[in-house]
């Protein structure tokens, strides 16, 4: 048996995927064809904003090595777009004239930046074409823009308030440009903190040097600069912000227009089952940003909750190790063990965490509940159920806050600014659903004057490396192998090749080995 | 020289001022006229609800032994009113038909409590006469009302919100009465408190068994009991609580009509200069609940934020201190000597302190702000003058809360709820000005699990008895010389003799002590 499989778009998640598949291609149970829109092999995309900073170089964003992957004998497309999905000759025909056969076809074509509709920029929604001086901060080239104005110490304008446009916003201050924040709402990172967080938040990037524009409504674009290019951000009270750069980190939308072309089912994403199997079609997966798990089954309980694509790369990292699990099986002709494997458990609720120098953050759960509302205050249950209880500690003057939502003493809801280590605790009680101490203000300790750096608070088998999922016991099992940098330690454990957000914690793990080893 | 000296009341604050003078009546110096008008020499009032639930006794109140005066030579009249005071003729006239000289007049006349205007209750402002099943627990009868309800496992409606009225419905509550605490206002002790500690408050007195009725605006009472007597409280919204007593617990105002009637300036209450002397009248003088201390100097700087009686026991007693050496100079005819007798040092902003049987608040100064004002989230300093911080911990579900209100790290306002550690080093550090450390939450430790009992917070120096001004040290060496109980230690210190909250502190050194001894 061999099957062909193809995979549309060449992503973290994609790449992901080929490097499970290799064994089988190896084997020679699979042919493999990977489709890249971009010149380039997969890339970190979340770092692009590190790129654009100078913090990190292209090279270190690389995520795949093309000629390597063709050694081991896959065929892998750059530059090349899938202009049409024939399921009926299980065809994909190519931007090249070419067309190549699929047994699975995998949609990995992840999701493009939200343009908000702005007079003055007027993108086609399926290839935006962004004026002088707008940039989505997308691609590297996104980042070459960004690093000229970071460099030349030039005005940046981040339009949104989420995480990415955050800390985009920090790493430019402190590199140079002269940054502000616009967004709507009274606070950054909109419904995902609570005023309270969303405040002192808003205090911290201000005292980081970032300006913040809150409560503020964008309609249009000015191009006043010397090239034609953006000159200020027009908004709806007659105001406008001068910039020389106007980036916009609005979220993203999964790209489903491929897959609605040849018939596919979408909500927000590609919709999938369990199995990450198109709906009503066995030829055809989706994974990553592109992919909404929800099954056809209208009773599945795992499915009432399900929301749309997470937008992270941690849980595409995990549905493509998942899913070369599941083709390798059907590549072999194990179609019995393929439908045995056990589905991917459902993804948690996320973490939202933002880490930048002099500026840390954490939420996750549902946080809109306040210590004053009538149910936290009455003590008992309700029908059974304990209520929700609130604990909160607010230092504005230094920039700390934290918010513990918890129902039966187990978080549901958590906020934490300007203190890593109870973040780092709290958040993992959050996922391990662990009871918190009957005195909370115990978790407040972590952060005192008197901890030890690193002590306390790391447990070993917690996650570090939330993209990749690894534990800090592995990672000091692989700096007790030799791995003595960062570098090192993502190679040999793939922690720290996400978001970037825990490459200080691997630091630390570092460190710390060196020194007992002093000792 | 040999001067008299009638002091018109004979309360606590009277009780004081005539120890003190004792070595002037026993040199000869000074004769003493002491006019009360219960049938009692003083006892501690605020110890009158004490009584009233059966947690003392009338023995334990009496702060002053008349036969004991009476052997020193004190001319002590009970039973008697003034009736007039003749200036011209420097004369009282008693309601027994008797008229005293004096060279120096002191009013110690105290304060009455404040009736509300209610249908069903028209007492005489003069001479209240309150209606059966109607008490406003001031004196040593209605402390017996109170029993008889308590005993019976009656239902007490306790009128007002204030510290006294809360300390009250508590002990009551806990000795098997059902109690219920009516307020206006959202929540109990009013202004004194914020919001977030007005709500856990009121959450931890219903968690005590006391039911609490905020925002209700009574409008009269009603008489239907067997008896004749109080039934229920009408609130305007037509509703009424039902009850067998109902207890007013809606503040004092000061006894002045007597100075009034003599021609004396009053205001709140009489007023006198920081020598305690009447405006204009070197003969007479007024302390404690009926004084009101604001010099007849327009331009005085201490005068300006001088507020009214305070309504505690403490300030009285201070002046009662003071007023005693100054009278004794000019009795002893040393009167350049007086004029130079430092004034009273203004009283330090009020500490309002609950304690009760699993109740612990403490609020001081101003607590209005919130850690979310537009001032406290901008740091630095407006005019050189640092900005307004509040840092607030709140665990209502634990009945827990913190506010500390900051100006350059020293506290102008503090609140703690259900956290007495934390409270005593708060109060501590209000009281000296000290400032903060800058991890606020360094202060909630003191109520954490692993405190052991009486460690840590206690600095001998800090103030235990703020009645009668005594510090931990002092109550120490009490007990080291051989006072093994709190009336030993009050007898020796005067610690605990005024509103009795610090007895438990007591109780904690002398076990301190013997443990130690033990050891």
């Amino acid at each position: 048996m061999s099957e062909q499989i193809v995979i549309v778009g060449f992503g973290p998640v994609a790449a992901r995927l080929v490097d499970e598949l290799l064994p089988a291609v190896r084997s020679g149970h699979a042919r493999l064809t990977v489709v890249g829109q971009e010149a380039e092999a997969a890339y970190n995309r979340v770092l692009v904003a590190d790129l654009g900073v100078g913090r990190t170089t292209a090279d270190a964003l690389a995520l795949a090595d093309s000629a390597e992957l063709v050694a081991e004998g896959v065929d892998v497309r750059l530059g090349v777009r899938v202009k049409r999905v024939d399921r009926a000759r299980q065809q994909v025909a190519l931007s090249d004239g070419a067309s190549v056969h699929y047994d699975r076809l995998v949609f990995a074509t992840g999701s493009r930046p939200v343009i908000p509709n702005l007079t003055g920029i007027n993108p086609d929604p399926s290839s935006p074409v962004l004026p002088a001086g707008v940039t989505a901060l997308r691609d590297l080239r996104d980042a070459e823009v960004l690093r000229q104005a970071v460099n030349g110490g030039k005005r940046v304008v981040v339009l949104g308030g989420g995480v990415l446009g955050l800390e985009t916003a920090l790493a430019a201050a402190e590199e140079g440009a002269t940054v502000t924040v616009v967004h709507n709402g009274p606070h950054p990172l909109g419904r995902s903190i609570d005023r309270g967080g969303g405040a002192v938040l808003a205090a911290g990037l201000r005292r980081c040097g970032v300006r913040v524009a809150g409560n503020a409504r964008s309609t249009g674009v000015e191009h006043n600069a010397p090239d034609g290019g953006f000159s200020a951000l027009l908004l709806d009270d007659g105001s406008a912000i001068d910039g020389d750069l106007l980036v916009i980190s609005c979220g993203v939308r999964p790209r489903t227009e491929l897959a609605e072309g040849c018939g596919l089912s979408t909500g927000t994403g590609i919709l999938v089952d369990h199995r990450l199997r198109a709906h009503h079609e066995p030829h055809i997966f989706a994974m990553g940003d592109c992919a909404e798990v929800r099954c056809p089954d209208p009773g599945c309980a795992a499915c009432r909750n399900a929301k749309g694509p997470s937008g992270l790369v941690g849980p595409g990292w995990r549905q493509a190790e998942w899913l070369a699990g599941y083709l390798t099986l059907l590549a072999e002709g194990s179609e019995a063990d393929a439908e045995v494997l056990p589905a991917l458990p459902p993804e948690q609720p996320g973490v939202v965490v933002l880490k930048a120098r002099g500026m840390n953050m954490a939420v996750a759960g549902d946080n809109a509940a306040e210590p004053w509302d009538e149910e936290a205050l009455t003590a008992g249950a309700v029908n059974g159920r304990p209520r929700l209880q609130v604990s909160q500690w607010a230092d504005p003057e230094h920039g700390r806050y934290v918010k513990m939502t918890t129902r039966g003493g187990v978080l549901e809801g958590l906020v934490a600014v300007g203190m890593p280590r109870t973040a780092a605790e709290l958040v993992g009680l959050f996922e391990r659903g662990a009871e918190l101490p009957a005195d909370r203000s115990l978790l407040l300790r972590l952060d005192g004057p008197d901890q030890l750096p690193g002590g306390g608070a790391a447990d070993p088998a917690g996650t570090v490396c939330r993209c990749a999922g690894v534990s800090g016991a592995a990672i000091t099992a692989a700096v007790t192998g030799g791995c003595s940098t960062v570098a090192d330690v993502s190679k040999a454990t793939r922690a720290g090749t996400g978001c970037g957000g825990c490459h200080e914690d691997i630091k630390g793990l570092i460190e710390q080995h060196f020194q007992a080893a002093a000792a």
